[in-house]
């Protein structure tokens, strides 16, 4: 799965059912050997480690690739390495890349991608898990008001996001500096001052601000971000009573939210990390499938 | 396992038996999919490796996380990288860190946390399998004589295993440069000149010269070391007819040690590191049956 | 497997069988929980990769080791290492290092190592894969013609190689840069022309330039290089019609051969990569047979 564009509604229908059905205790494990890899080029504690639970989960042998100490190292290209674990026997990988667009080098490739995020491009494991974890609040996403804030312009995050939460009958509206804002965004939804949009949404998603791609842009001081952008204890109280709170994390503590708010009761931040492992569990399971791989289920 | 103070005697005991039973063949495997994770931020063969050997042979999922390449580069606290893998499923972490009691900060956590080492505070594992080492020998640790040489004020190995002796019986004694002894210790045991000590104790532990911990203060030649507080072949010959050497490794050759005497009739040097996965499988299950988790039993 | 001169034809005759065996869908589980750790001191992505998935089809646990994080780096030697892992319970070991004849150091250790390149020694498991590889296309090696084109002097890929193509008796030619050929390569096949070399060999084998081994003598620009010892597209008209192309990979796309023959009809190149993995369940299980473990068989 690269982006979400390319998969119909009805395969995100079947995707998100099934990653709820394993938040519930359903099992699946693989028949035979079969082999994934992890390649991440970018730091990672959550997707990386959310990725190979679930391919562990499903029964998948995880091959440890490290990118710094791989032949990319020597100099080889990112299609010569992946049609390598190919020959080798990989089956699938989870790529995660500082190079927007990294996948269109690798089309001619047998092994199954699952995009783990492509620079400032896409995200479409993250887009199922926040609509998991919105569809487990509110029954659906149709209907709803959903309110991105931060550096939406570099999001890949909020790109694969706006998307599908549109895609699926929600209204979506973005807030951030005005500098972090693109035309090109309003296919998906509209800007609101951060002010009005606390009090209209009834999900709030907080974007991290990505130190490691804006260094020389961005120059708010910690607490400046907060008081501008980030979510205070004074505009946590003007949301809707039943509004939740969303952040794709790590979160900067102090910036994007209040450091006691990481863990009020409206935050699903730790619920995300939780449904992050059964939405890739589902994604590597449906990829597998369409490669003719089979699965045993059983329930817990 | 924090550290042994927290754990009743009676618990170390079952502990010590259990850790016995495994190096006599017994096979335990944990019921169901149940994930580990080493976090060493700090580097390490033998307790890494150790643990992660404990861990497979008792049937858990060992999750593979460097800590160069996580998100506590990206700024992450280990707070919040401890409650990510909680969310993502891992229930028992084994962790080193260059932080005296880093365990603190995590205090809000339902993650076990085993403390493979932290900082110069405690080593609890360590002072397992060196009593099960010593309990192999002599049958008990009671009445026993133990000697530990070396930087005892910055050792976690000292700190962690003259407590655990000195409370199943034994009389501890310390001997090195006399800086690196400290009031401190005398609750555990007594100073005494390094050339009485040999003659002295049943069990020799020589603890490692930590280069990377006092670059600044330590101003011996490796050589001048050896005479003063290594075991020299001279040293070594005065030794009680039954005593033992232990070492926690890795062993500076020709500083703490007589190269020659590594793999001598004495040294348990290598026992201990046999020794050192059948104690981390203990305590790992001592831990997860806490827990709850179930394990099913059966002999090679 | 230290090196192919000290196995039996008789032994590398059963190797080559075995893995053609798993090529065609063999399946071979040990017994127990046996552990296998891959040592790699240099990059790689193919060797150890191909190597981790031999052991983890052959049902061997695989114990993550990264040399830069182990003790390594806090000074320890490699033989202390390796006795560590042998005491940990670690059976077999992959290692490649850059010091040639490393192993000499390692005599004294009841782990079996599998020799997975050292300096400018040797490589033999690449050697069984290129023969696999050659016996797949020509259902032999004696009587064939083997051309092995570049850094030969410095190579383990060709110094494993002629080594066991000549004793299975193939005529080996060389070719490349006559400051990298050496008189000791006389004793396995006779230096020859590059042109002249393509016209006259059923395998042609080309190195990779190791840029990591020889900064300062190495002064050919890349498109000097193809031009005067790469494989361009004029060279490979002039070949055999049936000859193939080899190349142990990584590959230097338009240095030692233009970048659109790297999936040409004569290259085996991806083959040789799928090969690896078989050779080395095959390697792998001979050495553990011989220490006395049993393995039970299943085919697909």
């Amino acid at each position: 799965m690269i982006k979400l564009s390319r998969v119909s509604t009805d395969s995100i229908e079947k995707i998100l059912k099934e990653a709820q059905a394993f938040s519930e205790g359903k099992i699946s494990k693989i028949e035979g050997d079969v082999f994934a890899a992890n390649l991440f080029f970018e730091n990672s504690t959550r997707t990386k480690t959310s990725f190979e639970v679930a391919e562990k989960k499903l029964g998948l042998q995880v091959i440890d690739f490290e990118a710094d100490k791989s032949s990319i190292a020597k100099g080889e290209t990112l299609l010569d390495t992946i049609k390598t674990l190919e020959a080798i026997g990989v089956e699938v990988a989870a790529i995660r890349h500082s190079e927007t667009r990294y996948y269109d080098a690798l089309k001619d490739t047998k092994l199954s991608i699952v995009n783990a995020g492509d620079g400032t491009g896409h995200h479409p494991s993250q887009a199922i898990l926040d609509a998991m974890t919105i569809i487990q609040e509110f029954g659906k996403i149709e209907g709803l008001k959903i309110g991105i804030v931060g550096d939406v312009k570099h999001s890949r995050v909020a790109n694969s996001g706006a998307g599908l939460f549109r895609r699926m009958g929600a209204k979506v509206y973005f807030s951030g500096p005005e500098f972090w804002f693109d035309e090109g965004m309003l296919v998906n939804g509209t800007y609101m001052q951060f002010d009005d949009l606390v009090k209209e949404v009834d999900v709030l998603i907080l974007l991290r601000i990505q130190h490691e791609r804006h260094e020389r842009h961005f120059n708010f001081k910690p607490e400046d971000y907060l008081k501008k952008f980030g979510l205070t204890k004074e505009r946590e109280a003007k949301m809707k009573p039943n509004a939740i709170v969303m952040h794709p994390a790590p979160i900067n503590r102090g910036v994007e939210i209040d450091s006691d708010l990481v863990e009020c009761e409206r935050s699903r931040i730790f619920k995300q990390m939780q449904n992050g492992v059964f939405a890739r569990m589902a994604i590597l399971k449906f990829d597998l499938e369409n490669k003719g791989f089979e699965f045993s289920d059983s329930n817990n």
